[in-house]
């Protein structure tokens, strides 16, 4: 500060350039220099604030400006969220029909118009005409059967192509469900766009298009990406977020809880999710603001009422039948399948996924879909389950008869539940139905249009969960005489349910395939608000996570992040072997020494080639050549930077100048030119271990500090060993660092592999 | 390993001596060496079960022991507060009277044996009689009023007595609400017996007392402390948590979820509040662990049945009529009124607690509790609702009027609400218990015997947001006219719900005293089961905690740690001023230079010099005196463990030996002693920080890692402070050092206050 060289020296502490201190595209940002930043920022705000009037209501207004960004986020997820429900509902209509008094409305928004319809038929009036009267005039026969089918196809078809066009188009980071991308994100990889404003109205509008074609996809994993887009076009809009990179991933964090809250009316659900499945650095501030946007999230989306029946989502059930002890062995039966669907579905999906990336397939993304869209309709059609959309099913197999139900699911002869003709037929087609949601999903989770997990997921375990409560229910039926059904379950009693089964069921696959455990058991709580249902649910969640685990520990998800190879540090991950930093340490033996900075004996034009004959993204900073005594570390970046800018901008500093990491520039002679004082840029902390730590410690403190690189010094005679007497001169620290890969296809997503 | 020295050598490293590695009472944990133990125990596990059968058997066992003992943790925490309910409940009903049936009946339970009792009122039977039936044969009158008023008094001291001195008798430990300590051991310290089976039999019985004793505290704090307890107990079961004190503490912060969930039937609530109020490490597998352990008590609880109605709390409520927007004004008044009587309560009761220690109050525990219990018997008994327990006012006031209602509290004139005699009655004797309520709860609280303060808190809440609604009531009812009543609150509608106002007032006033956030709202969310009254709860709770944060960041738990002196890094405080490592590290300039070990050149007796001459924890080591490179960090307490054990056991080892760190002994002349070989109780990779590394970071560190000390390094010449230049021989790594303060009382809770 006090600077008293001989010559005129720019500091560059006072006043940072622009560019030192951010980050490049698929690069890992420091969690340790933003939070200090932030704590910076803060200090200078909290301090101003005694000053004057204007500086304390600047300091109120930026203490709540998390909250108001909160508030913002809520809504406008929310009011998203209802669009998104509210056009898919009509979309998928219009492949069935079309509403004669105005073709925008949806089937049951055009019947509820009409006077003609009573409750037993709520969904037939004269208004809603399906395409083959409208077309041919005629709603029965063959022919018609045919007309409507094709129309199917066409609109399947349809609103496939515009889908995966748009997303071509305008935003190719709209593709998929975004969950990867964002557990990458949040653990502080940077790509930029990926949460930009194209991506959410591509993603919006083709989100919408792809459910309604009909593909075995749901919406749910998709509005997390919208959510968290809406977050951070938000964010740019506070000083505090916009110009954070920490900052804004902890609204991310809460964004993302935002985006489970719509999509399954789980606030507290969606918090968990976020805190378990997605975050990262999730300090407990965020954890309730989260809570408060989820739930402000909630709110918007019911005010907007997208279901019109004043419910969040469209599988609310009610159960009433309490369930007895012995049903948890089907319900671990259903844990079992849920497991090992699961690790079937993410090996044969990733061997997929991974075909397309490395064969001719991935070179055609728009006819991929068209083939496979067109192939789900084609097959979908016939089949009534499979022709409804994913969430209309599940909610129908979650749905508990009452004597009222028309439903086909519901074909009971008697009010005392033997089987009927209808019920029959009924299991038969969710059988079919089961088959071909296993297959489809695997090729279509992947492909090149927004596409959710959950959804699919989940109906694949109701089918196989309402089929084994039919099942149950009628061996329970015919032989209430057995050991194990009796006393609870006399005949005619109603003793078991077969649509608790089916969200088992659900919570099961969907377990297994995620790898979820608390936050799903909660979303599924907060589905049917009874305490008691808990523990079913846990009880398959808990055996499907442990059966999938045994083939595998990757969720989906992390699944993904491998096969993109975007660097992540799995926190769940544990060390088999035990070996130390020095053993992973670089440079190893036989590498070139180590590139390092020397604090005041280096010109621009050394420093220069250093940097330009390396790849590394920061260097560290040592006292001499001959003394490497640990001095700071100073980013490639941030390096380059500065040295292009003094050399535009201040007079003097040529290609001989010194360039200075000290304090005081040394004394020079008079004619040198004026030396290049980089003390600003340069880390003075820089985290260090010694080269005996074990690789377990050293990984800890990289996730729970959120580093970007570590340097392992080197000191003490130990001789343990060889290597140690092959480094630098034996006294004094030093040195070596691991990074974050900073390529996301490096293929190599932690520093320790 | 292969050790080469002149003679033999005894190595420390393969077979670590009993007691090196375990620490002392009153001291912390160092969370990553006990981490990393436990690692090296999994993965010898798992190489041995690659081996054999048995070994892979015991390898699952191992596996699963962290279920089994969840589970048992569940059931027993489970069985003991259902066992504390009856016998409360049973006590409590005591003090009024008898069952001429047998007198372990309690009030409803003698009631319910008698056919005479009509459903209108249930609490009337011949079987069950007052003391003053009983004693003067009379049950009306102002004779019987007395001799009902002074049995009731006797039982509450009797009561209040016995649980006093019960608690001086066996188990100091057992009194107040044990969170403070809880929080305290979680972070890492030890307080041997605080959680033992002498605490756990004592707080048991004493807890029964001390609430029948009618004082004003409820049971759900120690609670907490109860399932601890247990967890600590039930440890000792299995080898991998009786020896990690890691392992252990994440059994611990399940065991707190525990407690919260049978507290108040809330599974999810009790998993967020440890995770929010008490926890210092909580990784995702103790979140999953912990809401297993959770719902196991839970339903444990439940199928005991304490209170006879199948719920797991004793007030479950049911609103019916939904709330309007413009009530979250009254709403966030009691959110104020919580945060302001939140604030006020802390500073009393601190005060208080502070004059108790300071002053000669404290000598006389057992007179204090005798005259507070007197005191609080003599003013409760002829008000009704302070009369009754804590629980049982609560659930009054959270209570709906339905129109069969006999309360006093619903004695409204006519079916559209105008407030009757009744009523008005109810309000005065309402107001004067709040102001009761909250004079005595502030003495009450940290007294000798087990006393929660969630009760209590929740009752002052309640009864403040019961009159407010009661007056919105009458408001609405008489000037329904008013703009904004119009439109949704007409004459004789039902529009506003005093028990809703309650139980916002009981959330603001806990959140108040507590500072919970999203486990407070989510313990009310589970006990109401309506989603959509979490926004005034919201609203309220969120005022409550920024109004009481504005008069002193500290909860109640907080508060306490500090005034007892714990150790305790408080993870939501900031840093004021901006610090480097270098101003707060000790020796400070002026101070005696850091007492240091050498890795090869000092003797037996000159270490023992060194370790009695200062109080210290730990030694650095360096390479030598001159040269002051950092080598490890050897611990006090295994150092003398260790010279101990050499001299008494070990051939040779005498004053004169020389203690070696390195792991080849120097030569030394052939008749000196065998030397002393330490290498192994060295840690090889303490944790270091530069001197220059803002404080923030530091103690970012400290709280993320849970080290027990950091070694601050000074190297390179950086000049910028003159204490460098005072510091040892300028190159070369150096040193220290701040510890956590080890004593309790010490009164410097924070290593850098």
């Amino acid at each position: 500060m006090n600077g008293g060289g001989p010559k005129k020296l720019v500091d560059l502490l006072e006043d940072p350039l622009p560019g030192v201190g951010t980050y490049e595209d698929f690069n890992t940002i420091d969690w340790v220099r933003e939070k200090s930043k932030d704590r910076d920022r803060h200090r200078e705000i909290t301090n101003k604030s005694r000053q004057s009037t204007v500086a304390l209501l600047r300091s109120l207004s930026d203490a709540f400006s998390g909250w108001l960004l909160m508030l913002l986020v809520g809504l406008m997820a929310g009011a998203l969220a209802g669009g998104i429900d509210i056009a898919a509902h009509w979309l998928t209509d219009l492949k069935g029909g079309v509403c004669l008094i105005g073709f925008w409305f949806n089937h049951e928004h055009c019947c509820w118009t009409s006077n003609e319809t009573t409750f037993q038929e709520r969904d037939r009036c004269p208004q809603w005409q399906s395409w083959a009267e409208l077309i041919v005039g005629n709603s029965e026969g063959a022919f018609a059967y045919i007309v409507n089918y094709l129309m199917y196809i066409f609109w399947a078809l349809l609103f496939a192509f515009l889908a995966v066009i748009l997303v071509r188009a305008f935003a190719p980071y709209a593709c998929g469900s975004g969950i990867p991308e964002i557990k990458t994100i949040l653990s502080g990889f940077i790509i930029r766009g990926y949460l930009g404003k194209w991506t959410l109205i591509t993603k919006t509008i083709t989100l919408v298009l792809a459910v309604s074609s009909g593909l075995s996809l749901g919406k749910e994993g998709p509005l997390v990406h919208v959510a968290c887009c809406c977050a951070n076009i938000l964010c740019h809009l506070f000083t505090k977020y916009r110009k954070n990179e920490a900052k804004r991933r902890e609204v991310l964090s809460a964004a993302a809880a935002v985006g489970v809250s719509v999509a399954f009316g789980a606030p507290i659900g969606g918090v968990l999710f976020s805190l378990e499945e997605v975050s990262y650095y999730f300090p407990l501030k965020t954890l309730w603001r989260s809570f408060f946007a989820a739930l402000v999230a909630a709110f918007t989306l019911r005010s907007i009422n997208p279901f019109g029946n004043s419910r969040l989502v469209l599988f609310y059930v009610e159960f009433h039948a309490p369930w007895h002890l012995i049903e948890l062995a089907p319900f671990i039966l259903l844990g079992i399948f849920g497991g090992l669907w699961g690790a079937l579905f993410i090996r044969a999906n990733i061997a997929w996924c991974r075909r397309r990336k490395t064969t001719r397939l991935g070179h055609y993304p728009v006819i991929e879909v068209l083939v496979v869209a067109a192939l789900t309709a084609l097959i979908a059609y016939p089949n009534s389950y499979t022709r409804m959309s994913g969430s209309e099913l599940i909610s129908e197999l979650f749905n508990d008869c009452s004597l009222l139900d028309s439903s086909q699911l519901c074909g009971y002869n008697l009010a005392d539940r033997p089987a009927g003709e209808g019920l029959y037929t009924a299991l038969w087609q969710l059988a079919l139905a089961l088959i071909f949601k296993m297959l489809i999903t695997v090729i279509t989770f992947g492909m090149k249009v927004p596409s959710g997990l959950f959804i699919p997921s989940m109906a694949v375990g109701a089918i196989a969960g309402r089929l084994l409560g039919v099942g149950m229910e009628q061996l329970a039926y015919y032989n209430h005489d057995w050991l194990i059904f009796r006393g609870w379950c006399s005949p005619g009693a109603d003793c078991i349910t077969p649509g608790l089964y089916a969200m088992v069921g659900a919570a099961a696959c969907l377990g297994g395939v995620t790898r979820m455990t608390v936050s799903l058991v909660v979303i599924m709580f907060e589905l049917t608000g009874g305490l008691e249902y808990i523990v079913p649910l846990m009880a398959a969640t808990m055996t499907s996570k442990w059966v999938a685990d045994a083939f595998g520990r990757e969720g989906i998800y992390e699944a993904h992040i491998r096969l993109n190879g975007y660097p992540f540090l799995e926190a769940k991950e544990e060390f088999e072997h035990s070996s130390l930093a020095v053993d992973v340490m670089r440079p190893r033996r036989g590498d070139p020494a180590l590139a390092v900075l020397t604090q005041d004996s280096m010109t621009v034009e050394e420093v220069e080639t250093v940097v330009d004959s390396t790849h590394y993204s920061g260097f560290p900073v040592v006292v001499s050549q001959e003394s490497q005594r640990l001095v700071g570390f100073v980013l490639r970046r941030d390096l380059l930077i500065s040295i292009d800018n003094a050399r535009k901008r201040q007079d003097g500093v040529v290609s001989t100048s010194q360039v200075v990491f000290t304090e005081h520039a040394p004394t020079q002679p008079p004619e040198a030119p004026p030396p290049l004082r980089l003390r600003g840029i340069m880390d003075l902390s820089p985290f260090t271990v010694t080269d005996h730590t074990p690789m377990d410690i050293t990984v800890d403190i990289f996730r729970k500090l959120g580093l970007r690189q570590y340097l392992v010094l080197r000191r003490g005679h130990t001789g343990r060993r060889s290597a140690a007497k092959r480094g630098p001169p034996s006294f004094g620290a030093f040195v070596i660092l691991f990074y974050r890969p900073v390529v996301p296809n490096l293929g190599v997503p932690t520093p320790t592999r």
